[in-house]
């Protein structure tokens, strides 16, 4: 048997148990071409509230269809001679324990690497690859500049940090908890952290930023944003990767009241999506693995268990409640 | 005699004239290198509300200096090789009736050249030259495209938007009545303009941008910038030149909330001065040259005659009262 989420309910604010409706389905047979995977892990993004509630960069998810979500998993039975049984595969499985597919944008995951598996939904996965690309394509460091990073602690923003401090940057990250302030600092070896709840969180940051900041790479928008635009330099990049202080917010924020420093300071903002850099992947993990294995590139892995709990298990994200990449164990890997 | 305006206070919301102060000084000798300009025009510019109110790409200006201003005047004596009696110049004059200055940072303007003076304050000068780079440069506009202008019926944007026609763009404008749409339909010929005021304003540009919008000149910032926001193209571009819905308000506005659009868009908001561009102005005024003499850039010079009122004249720009190139006359232009 297969079981799925089914998205019932657009959400509003953060996701409930009733936006989603639990099934099981018989797996059918497998055609030609097809295999069978069974998911090991699902991959918790902030991106997915967004896909829940309407049309973005990819079509809302269809009220009745699986809940989409990249996910890993392992083939457990194949009709496609490109993907063998015992393969470990990445992709867009959904909310479910089981998914039959031809394999399109599906791909292995280097299971015999001797690195934990869980690695490639995280720094060595899509999570690297955003992190790599928006800072060295749209930061565009230099050594020596200061770069800002929201949400810090996060799957993305501590790989950024890290990212930071190889190419030489004064590194200044922002997060909400004490405790992920000190792991940045004292684990991952990042300039400051600040506690962005504490009340001279403003005093704080300007006082990390002597020299101002050159580049900020911005997960969570709002108030966050607005402080680093008090203090950008001229010629200051600001890559957009996430807009997490709203994607589950029930009422309006308080919107950005700072965008005038962008013309006096000749700077910039630029969104962007990982899916733009998918295709040049190879040079990102390439770089990526090598700062896994040297040790440089540290990553926490936040591993929620329990397929049922899913619709709880994401709010952490809008909450602030996970340190490191988000994921939620369906099934047990292979044993080696 | 010489008439000047000091900067007084510092202005809260609309310059008042207790923000000034008015002062009259004997015009001292001229020394080696030093000529005598008498004041023609003044240019009024949004940007001189910040210069008054803090620091920003220029220090502010202090308390007790002449307010600083660009303008037009005539030498009328000299001391100084390169700029003779009878010559017109343009520099940073101040809101004063004479000026006398070493030539540093000022230009001869080309007065034998047929057209009216003032054109060199409007889109054969900084205005034009604004408009030209922040379209080319930040803007890059592609045939076919759809371009938004907000304060469309202004100095530069009304440059602005008669360049996007040249370059094969559909050209929708953001004015405040509807008499400035109407010349920006029937005499500029642009596509659509929009009342900013009327109640379906957003429904009205969704009508008028039906391919959304790939380019948003933004000059106004706020409200303007969130409807644009949500129309806007994946590669989206916003060239970012002014922020006159908040230069003088008193309270907060309600900031910006679509910015999350970026993201799904891989789209850009990118502030730029036109400080950075001077050094080009020669192709930007060979092309501005051609498409005035042409007849393809028109342009509308909106010039208060009082020193007096200067305090007055400029608050024009902040409550939407002028229809194109704001100056004021302080003497009558030499004769031909």
């Amino acid at each position: 048997m297969n079981k799925q989420w089914l998205l019932a309910e657009r959400p509003t604010g953060l996701f409930s148990k009733e936006n989603f409706q639990l099934r099981e389905v018989i797996i059918p047979e497998l055609k030609d071409e097809q295999f069978l995977v069974r998911t090991i892990y699902l991959s918790l993004d902030p991106t997915q509230r967004m896909w829940a509630q309407m049309d973005t960069y990819l079509p809302a998810v269809k009220k009745g269809d699986v809940m989409r979500s990249l996910g890993m998993g392992v083939v457990i039975k194949s009709r496609n001679p490109a993907f063998k049984e015992g393969d470990v595969v990445q992709g867009m499985t959904g909310w479910q324990s089981h998914v039959i597919t031809d394999g399109r944008d599906y791909s292995l995951v280097p299971s015999k690497s001797g690195l934990p598996l869980e690695i490639y939904l995280g720094p060595l996965g899509m999570t690297g690859i955003t992190a790599y690309y928006g800072l060295i394509e749209i930061g565009k460091p230099e050594k020596g500049e200061t770069l800002l990073v929201s949400a810090a602690a996060g799957a993305v923003g501590s790989a950024v940090c890290q990212i930071g401090k190889i190419k030489g940057l004064r590194v200044v990250g922002l997060a909400g908890s004490d405790d992920k302030c000190r792991w940045l600092t004292s684990e991952l070896g990042i300039d400051a952290a600040i506690n962005y709840r504490s009340a001279n969180a403003w005093q704080q940051l300007k006082d990390a930023c002597p020299k101002g900041i050159d580049i900020c790479f911005e997960n969570v928008g709002g108030t966050s944003l607005d402080m680093a635009l008090g203090l950008i330099n001229v010629g200051a990049r600001i890559p957009l990767c996430g807009y997490i202080s709203e994607y589950a917010a029930t009422e309006p924020g308080p919107g950005v009241h700072n965008l005038a420093a962008l013309i006096s300071k000749r700077a910039k903002i630029e969104g962007f999506l990982v899916l733009d850099y998918v295709h040049r992947s190879r040079e990102a993990l390439g770089e990526l693995g090598k700062w896994v294995m040297d040790g440089r590139l540290k990553y926490r892995m936040d591993i929620d268990e329990g397929f049922e709990n899913l619709p709880d298990s994401i709010n952490k994200l809008f909450e602030g409640k996970n340190t490191g990449k988000l994921l939620v164990k369906v099934s047990e890997p292979p044993v080696e």
